[in-house]
């Protein structure tokens, strides 16, 4: 495998520094990474009392779940692309 | 708000009980819990140093980019759908 591209990004998330090791640009992480951040502030908004890590699951239970609702659309818009093509 | 649909449903994730409410069937709210759980497990065996709550970030933010691709690739097909209804 070539990894010239492997980038290296560090972001803070939730007041903790990850650094995120991968193929995509730098904005793109970043962008994925305050996502995240936002998210995590979100659910600790609305349950005070949960620590970070339970927080950390909410979100990426959250997460999961709109990533299973876009794949379903995708199935669908597929279908329909399909029928549209014969 | 009509909530006569909420579900409370209880999951385990990564050894910690959640109960997730909300209007999904709780078969929906399994899979998800079991994807989460799935991805921590990965990450974990791939960092064994990293604590739960960095490792839930980390399956957050690979959820999160995940969501985002699959976004990418929903804007290209409804793009192409347009086309194709002229």
């Amino acid at each position: 495998m070539i990894d010239d591209q492997k980038t290296r990004v560090a972001v803070d998330i939730y007041g903790q520094t990850y650094t995120i090791v991968g193929s995509e640009t730098s904005s793109h992480v970043r962008l994925v990474a305050s996502m995240v951040d936002e998210r995590m502030r979100e659910i600790s908004s609305r349950n005070p009392y949960l620590d970070s890590s339970k927080i950390a699951v909410l979100t990426a239970v959250n997460s999961v779940h709109d990533y299973l609702k876009l794949k379903e659309r995708i199935e669908l818009l597929e279908e329909e692309l399909n029928k549209l093509k014969g």
